[in-house]
């Protein structure tokens, strides 16, 4: 590379969201994409916009967010991640950087995405870890919320599930969920959600219609019934952003040199 | 129970013990023990001193901290733990109330504690549950510590462990270590220790011990030659309180009634 190429970068973030506004630069206060986009600025002197590979809200962890950033610094990429994380705050952490191809970005190019939500169940608040669950002091029926998880699988229109109706704005809300997880460990129960894509607030919406599927307000199979009714008041609230964490970002591999 | 009469209360009790000066009632500034003792007075009217099963120091965290007080509120058992809650900062929380005999001591009558000691190995600095690791970024030989944490296991005198001998304080200083568990969890290594009961800052020393066998400064069978020596200077260095976490506290089943 010679010197001073413009270079894309992708980045593998981790987050403690409990004290930012979101991932999204907002002019109110702290966020994700503000404070990494300032230590880019104060390692390379470029002031550069980053891309996401989505919004996560106020609240909303993350143990591997990706974006990527296009810049012209020549600091060796085995160096970036030390140089940004010594201009980042404690809860906010590069894990890796990585020269990807100059067509590379995070958003259009993601193929799935997991996220977690944690419940914790017991009827004493949460302690350790308390900005990473969401109290929810109720006898969860799991087989039940697993099973309406299961029939969320698959390819579906899923407005019903989604604040922001994409439709509206000429866009699709079909998206295809590969696996929907309910498991308990102790007093806590872990929802897990992997998607080619999710819509607006669709984790936290399903989650909270589980929920109500969980203490007994809905049947198991009124999942399948919300999902025909393509309109958001026919599923739960949304349960709060603390709970949720993006866990994992995937793309495409790259294609070889010279296809396609 | 007439009106008023004495009473003996056990509570278990967990916390984040990241911005505490320790269990400790301290002048310097807030305690696990003094905001409890805080709550109790604002519940019951009744400023008393509460018994730890021992102190933990600052930085260190607790899911079942035990402590036992005695009081003459009359206020039901099973409404204490939700009165005193209320009366608590987000970080102490009382998991359980129980009524126990008038004699009953949270710290001489405890027969076994388990800690657990987690340990972040990954080269960038952890950041979700940041308070409860213990940043350590080297390749660790968690058989080796494994075997070496085995060979701990047993009745032996621990003075070499302890930051401040007992011996010298006309006290023993042995102690059976019933359970030495080390196991790989990810990029992170958990330590757990059951014993009948741990010098100060003994876990601290065990785990500083191990790392260093972990890391091949010292062979896996040191251990022995640590315990013989007799003499602090020998063992590692204390591993920081905040990857420490006292886990529970056991006490023997009340004896029947009638029996001595």
């Amino acid at each position: 590379m010679s010197d001073a190429s413009p270079r894309n970068l992708k980045l593998t973030i981790e987050y403690d969201g409990s004290r930012y506004l979101g991932w999204q630069v907002q002019p109110q206060g702290a966020t994700i994409q503000g404070v990494i986009e300032d230590a880019i600025e104060r390692v390379t002197g470029e002031r550069r916009r980053i891309n996401g590979s989505g919004r996560t809200d106020a609240g909303v962890h993350a143990f591997g967010q990706v974006a990527n950033v296009r810049v012209r610094t020549r600091i060796p990429t085995d160096r970036l991640a030390g140089a940004l994380n010594a201009n980042l705050p404690d809860d906010v952490v590069v894990l890796a950087v990585e020269d990807v191809p100059w067509a590379f970005h995070a958003r259009y190019d993601a193929t799935a995405k997991t996220y977690e939500y944690v419940v914790e169940t017991r009827r004493t608040r949460p302690v350790v870890g308390r900005g990473r669950v969401h109290h929810h002091p109720a006898a969860l029926d799991v087989d039940a919320m697993r099973a309406a998880a299961t029939a969320l699988v698959g390819q579906h229109d899923f407005r019903s599930f989604a604040t922001v109706d994409p439709v509206r704005a000429g866009r699709s809300a079909v998206r295809t969920l590969f696996e929907a997880g309910v498991e308990r460990d102790g007093t806590r129960v872990r929802f897990r959600f992997t998607a080619d894509g999710f819509l607006y607030n669709m984790v936290r919406a399903l989650v909270g219609t589980l929920l109500e599927i969980g203490v007994g307000r809905r049947p198991a199979d009124d999942v399948a019934r919300v999902l025909a009714a393509c309109d958001r008041r026919v599923a739960g609230p949304n349960a709060p952003a603390r709970g949720l964490t993006l866990v994992r970002v995937e793309y495409a591999p790259d294609a070889p040199p010279g296809c396609a």
